[in-house]
Order: structure tokens, then sequence, then C-alpha cells
């Protein structure tokens, strides 16, 4: 097994707002064909809310559908902040240089072929990192699925999207198109978006780069990549150690088996490291480690909607017998303790219905009586000084507006977070309840667990940020 | 802590046909109010398909809605094979009492307030258990939420559900109602099941009366039981040893922590018990034991659906690289093993398109030019005989149909396992994908983990079966 990854030294602060904010770009690729990338990117700039000016290069035609199609790159006759190339990789440097001669710095490679491919592609690489040295020009992939905007709208994307990414203060970047603007429904679900950003092949533009960018990007308020293997290790963690001060950082990093790495050093080219190591220097550096996919993507949320908790004392609000067991299952394994209510706050409960004294509190019974009371044991279970945070799980039969009202209605401390699992025989009224929950900003969960370890990953933030107070 | 368990003989095998297909029932409760629980159970039983006769059993009044209502159950004049008892817990004992002298022979106590809450309803439970002993009347309950039959469309629930449950061969069972008819969307997500069985506090039926009774049900395929404590262990260890030569069981034991084997104890009179000696029971029996409650949920409807594996060996279709490399950790940390595809498989995918030669096999710059080609691809490595069974990664924003098609026209062994990880940008078309693939018995996954997870269940199964032939 040869390491095909290709060294560059790389230490310079990058500027990559004109990525994420181009006010003109160029497509270079095919644009005949519906399902052609070029095609498919500018379908994407023009859907979904993109207000600058596109230009189309492609030397095969000169129109399509009544647009201008340039020969050539230097044939635009205006300045172009950003291109974006989509063609066989034998013609990317060749385009490249172009883009270099005519003043484009920024340049997204979509293409793939490169070094994940052959020796062939290793060389095309390896060329187009030496323009980018010579210029100065800052390139994007090859071989990323692209970026997104959630603030404007912006996609690039050679895949449809289901709706409009939402605005928020997540962002998301992955290394090889896992999380794209296309890969996840951000949109039907609520997530508000600040940037997504897929790495490629990392031939210049790495997740040390992207890393300064969004610990300075006022949008960006949490921090979540899936990360294959890391460039320049030393300026990555220092990096990450100066963030997580401000701002969480979450990783997961597959290619934890021998097995996974090879495939790994296939497909970027990239390294899987050590997983001991990775794991302590993620530690070190204040980044919380996920452990799946789905947690990476769905814990981040719930640091964009919620304050932080002052410490590990979980309520749980439970419908179920078995809801609560396993939700205090999941609690004690990731560091968390089952809040013990004061006396104070067991007789509220008792006068609200005898049934619901106790952590967890059980409001399954009333639940199937009409209107539970959620407004009064929230507060009751909130104002307790002997809890952090609460988990409330609610039915899907019951509609959104109930909680929400709810959660108006209570007066609750703002400082302590609060997030729901939600759970019942309707997937339309279980997606529904998360949409608007999420819109009204309180994190919905559809697993449990996974609601659970929200938690965990949220205090042992708030440890480290402490750490450094 | 006291234990507040109630130990019973119960060492006969029981009948408990009638509570899943009787031909009449009475419904004894409050059945004014919309909310009340006698009303809902009885629209469940109406809405779903319930074709038998139902009485309504209440004293306060004679009629509800034209609807003859009973004062007692003595006073219905013809025979009834099921009661369901939802009134509050002192009243209990004389409503068991006269159907034990009515001739009822099975009684569901849908009412909570017994051993689970204090010392009174602890003294309730014991008298209800006396009159079963002296009668032989059945009773699944009190504190249940109910069960279900996907075969007659007979649900007993006081909760709504979203749709009608799907006939299938899944069995679910659960102690606290987290797993009931109305717990998960069980229709909306294509889920057939066979039966559904909430046990509560078991004072008489228990779980290893009713896997007695599902190891007879031709209807189940596969069983997959959340369960609290185990009333009579070696009874319960001594059926699954048989049961598991036919049929998977699949099992979730939540109370792995002290904490929550406290809260266990006070909310069904179980003790949770040693998690290590589970453990090894578990699998001395050859019960697959599942470590979460999604996993739980998700994991059996494979077994359902599609063979079993003859081998370890997995194929991968993967439409990005870090999915692939997701889907190998899982794999290698299950047991499972990455196939090595023979050289004629890899020419057949070369001559496809060179990107998708190797494994896993990468549609993803295909997914991007038109239809890509699942057919072929799922053809060359499934004929593969260096392949057991096969992941394939789909794109939601592909409709259902494509998939369905290509797996129709493929000449494929009938033998090896196929399953879906369905990934992209749009909810709605994710839920259709779900929904139409499971319709054609392929299971589908939107969590890759759990996908993954599945396929070591199956291997795992296939040598416990192996072991006894």
């Amino acid at each position: 097994m040869v390491n095909r990854e290709i060294k560059v030294s790389n230490n310079q602060k990058k500027d990559l707002s004109i990525f994420f904010d181009p006010k003109s770009i160029a497509i270079i690729g095919s644009l005949r064909d519906p399902w052609s990338g070029g095609r498919a990117l500018s379908n994407n700039l023009y859907d979904w809310g993109y207000q600058g000016k596109v230009y189309f290069v492609n030397p095969s035609y000169k129109e399509v559908d009544g647009v201008e199609i340039y020969p050539t790159i230097k044939s635009i006759p205006k300045t172009v902040d950003l291109a974006i190339v989509i063609t066989p990789a034998s013609t990317v440097p060749d385009i490249v240089r172009d883009c270099a001669e005519v003043g484009i710095k920024n340049v997204i490679i979509m293409s793939d072929g490169f070094a994940e491919r052959d020796e062939g592609g290793e060389n095309l690489q390896k060329e187009i990192i030496n323009i980018t040295k010579r210029t100065g020009i800052q390139i994007i992939g090859p071989n990323t699925a692209g970026i997104a905007n959630g603030v404007t709208g912006l996609v690039i994307s050679q895949y449809p999207l289901g709706s409009k990414i939402k605005r928020g203060c997540m962002a998301f970047a992955s290394q090889t198109g896992v999380i794209s603007a296309t890969g996840f429904p951000y949109g039907d679900l609520g997530y508000g978006v600040s940037k997504i950003c897929d790495f490629g092949n990392k031939c210049e533009v790495d997740e040390s780069d992207l890393l300064e960018y969004l610990a300075d990007d006022p949008e960006t308020k949490v921090i979540a990549m899936e990360i294959e293997g890391i460039r320049d290790g030393r300026r990555f963690f220092d990096t990450a150690k100066r963030v997580t001060r401000e701002k969480p950082i979450l990783i997961f990093k597959p290619g934890r088996t021998k097995e996974s790495s090879n495939t790994l050093m296939s497909h970027t080219g990239s390294l899987a490291g050590d997983q001991n190591v990775y794991k302590c220097a993620f530690k070190q550096a204040g980044i919380i480690q996920v452990n799946s996919f789905r947690e990476l993507l769905e814990i981040a949320k719930a640091f964009s909607y919620q304050p932080l908790p002052k410490g590990n004392r979980l309520g749980i609000i439970t419908i179920t017998g078995a809801g609560g067991i396993i939700a205090i299952d999941t609690a004690v394994e990731c560091g968390l303790a089952l809040a013990k209510l004061s006396m104070r706050t067991n007789e509220k409960l008792f006068k609200i219905h005898p049934t619901l004294t106790g952590n967890p509190s059980d409001i399954g019974q009333m639940a199937g009586m009409g209107i539970p009371p959620y407004k009064e044991v929230i507060e009751a279970i909130l104002n307790d000084e002997n809890v952090d945070c609460l988990l409330c799980t609610i039915w899907s039969f019951l509609p959104a507006e109930l909680y929400i009202q709810a959660l108006n209605e209570a007066i609750i401390p703002k400082n302590k977070p609060i997030i729901f699992w939600v759970y019942g025989g309707s997937l339309e009224n279980t997606n529904q309840i998360c949409f608007e929950l999420e819109n009204n900003r309180y994190p919905v969960y559809s697993d449990i667990e996974i609601a659970i370890k929200t938690f965990g990953a949220m205090y042992q933030y708030m440890k480290i940020r402490t750490r450094f107070k």
C-alpha cells in the first residue's frame, strides 16, 4: 500500500469568504443533458436563491436554451469571483491555469479521477497543486460534493435538493460527500445551517482552513465535522484548541478499523491514522468526538438552539416506564446523573396528579385524559434547583402547538436546556412536530438514546469551556 | 428498597390465542368523554377492522350515542371471549371476580395503580392473583398498554394510531408500553406485524407465556422483546433455547445501571438483575441481544423480509467514499468481513464503468448521470461466490420504482440477503422509498450503522441455527 497523500505546505490563513459568498460564478462543464453536472449545478443555484451572475463555459456549443455559453474562461467579458469545474479530470489543470490567468482566485473542482483513482490522477492533482503554489489560487476539491451557505441560499451541488436549506448557525463539513447540501434533509427537518463544506481530496483548502474560517464566521455557532484524515495535525489541533473556547466542535472520525483504513486510502488518498492518537488529541483540543454518523448530524442542533447545562443533573418527563429506564441507562453511561427532585417540587407534582411525583415524572396516564399538564410539570421540574436540564417525552398524536404553548406560557429559567423525545404511531405527525418545535428552537429527537447523548455532549462541552475560563 | 415483585407459580403452558383473536369483547370503563379510556379503546377496535361483537359495561349510564351500556358484566346476555378493564384500580378485583363467575377466561387489565404504585396497589394485585389461581382466569396486565394482531387488525389500545398496522411476521413485545400498537409508526413505515403485546405488571401472563405462544404462532417468524425483568428465568431461557432453533429472538434489556434498576423496581415491581448474568444467559439460549431501543425496532424487519446470509462476507454498493468507510467500520466491529470480489466480478464492474470496481463499489459518480446501473452492479456483486450479503446505498432523489425494477430484473441468487441504506436531501422521498421498498420485502434503513448491525445480527443468528443442526 503506497501512501498516496500529497504533502503540501499549508500554513497561511486563507480567506474562504468568497467561496461562500461569490458575487459571480463561472460553471465549466457539460450543460445540454438535463442530467449533466453543469446543468444540475446551475439548477441548484437558480432554484435556491443565488442572486449573483452565472456564466457558463463549454467549447462544444454557443448557446443552450437561449443562454450564452462561453468557449473558455478567458472569453468571459467580466470578472468572476468563483469558478466551478466539473469536467473530465485530464482537462482540469488547463482550466485552473486559465482561471489563474484571468485573475479568478477561487476554484471548486467537483470532478473526480484524481489522487483517489490512480497514478495518472495523482499526477494531475500534483499538477494542480503546483499551479496553486505558483499563483496563490485557492481550491476546494477535487472530488468534492460541493458547498452551501444557509444564510444566502447558495447551494453548489450537482445533485437535487429536497427543499431550501434553512438559515441557522450549524456548520457541517465532511471529506467525501456524505454531508453535502443534498446529503441530508436539513430543510425538511428544521435544521438551521450556516455553512456546509465537503473537502474532497483537499488538494489546497483543508480542514484546518475551514476551521479557521468558521471560527471567525459570525453566523456559525457550532461546528460538526466528518473527518477521515487530517493533513496537518499540529495546525488543526492548535486551531481547534482556540476555537473550542468559543464554539463547540463535534467530530465523527471513521476509519477505526484496518479494513476501512485501507479503503479510505484509496478514495481520498488520506491516512486514517491511529484511533487512540486521534482520541487523545481530540480530547486535549476540547473536541467532542461522537460515535456515529447520525449522532454527528443530530447532536449539533441542540447546541445551536439551547443554552448549555450548568451541571449534569437530568430531569425526565416520560410517558412510559420503559422510556424512563432507557433514558436513565444512557444518561448514566454518558456522565449524567438522575436529578433528585426537592420535596417542594414533588409536592407541586403531587398536587397536579399523584402519579407525577419523582424523577422520571410519568405523564403517561394523564396523556390519555385530555390535554396533559405539560406546562405545570415542565415548570415544576425546571425550576427545581437540583435540576440542570430536562428531557421531555411527547406523543406524536398530540399537536405540536400544545407543546409550544406550554413552553411559551411556562415560567422557567432561560439558562436550562430542554430537549424533546417524540414518540408515537404516526410518522406524519412525528415529522410535523419535529419541524414545528425546531422552528421554535426546541431540539426534537425520534431516538431517545441520541436525545440523552446530546445532553451528555452539552455537559461535556460545558466542562471544556469552564476549563478555559 | 423492598422487592415488590410478587412471586407466583406459573409453569403451565397457557393458551393465549383468544387474547389475540376474540370473537366477542366486553369493555369495562368510562365511555362518555371522548378522551376516556373505554371510548378510545372502542374507537381503535372499530377503526382498524375488528369484526367481532363489542359490549360496553358501565353502571353509571344506560346508553351512549345510541349504544346500549350494560351495568355489569353479568348482565351481558351472550358469552364473551375477552374482557378489557380500564377502571380505577380499587374496582378491578370485583370486576375480575365477575368475569370468572360468568365464565370469561381472558382479561386484559389496562388500569394502573397496582404493584407499581404503592402498598395498597400491591395488595390489589395480590387479590387479583389469588382469583386467577382459584379460577384459572388468564390476565394480561395490569398496567398494560395493550396488544394488537396484525393479521386481523385487532388493536387494543387506549391511544390513537396513525394508520392501520400492516400484516406481517414480526412480533413485538414490551413490558411497559414502549412498544405498544400506538408506540411506533408500523403502518406508515411498512413494518409488517404479526402480534404486539405489552406485558405490564405481569400478574399472570408473562414473557415466558408469550414466548411459548409466539413459538407456535404460524404468523410469527421473528420475535423482538423489550424486557425489564424476567419472572421465571429457567422457564424463559429453556423456552428461548427451543424457540431460537426455529425463530430468531431479539432482546433489548434496559436496566443496565444501578440508577435505572432502582426506578425500574418502582414502575413494574420487577428486579432488573445482573446485566452480565443476563448477557451470558441470552447468549446460551441463542438470543440476540441488541443495544438500543431503535435497534430492537429496526433489526427485526430484515429477518422477516430476507434470507439469512450463509457467511459474513459483505458486499457494499456506496454513493460516497465516506459511506463505504462508515459501513466497513461497523461491519468489522460486528463480526462481518469485507468481501474480496473475484477477478471476474471486477471485470464485469469495470465494463459497466471503471469507477465501479472493488468493494465498496462506488456508484456515486454514475448516480449523477441519468439512471445509474443498479441492476448490473447488484447482479455482478451478488453473483460473486465470495459475497454472502449486500448493502446497497440509494439516493432519496431517485424514485423507489427504479430500485424495485432493478431488483426484479436482476438475475441474482435468492439465498443472499440485500439491505438498503437510503440517503439524501428529501424527507418525503426518503419515507416514500422506505415504504415502497419494504412493501416489496426489501428492508431499508435511514441509519447506515443500524443497516450494518442488522447484517451482524443475521450472521450471528445463522451461526446459532447452525449450532443446533
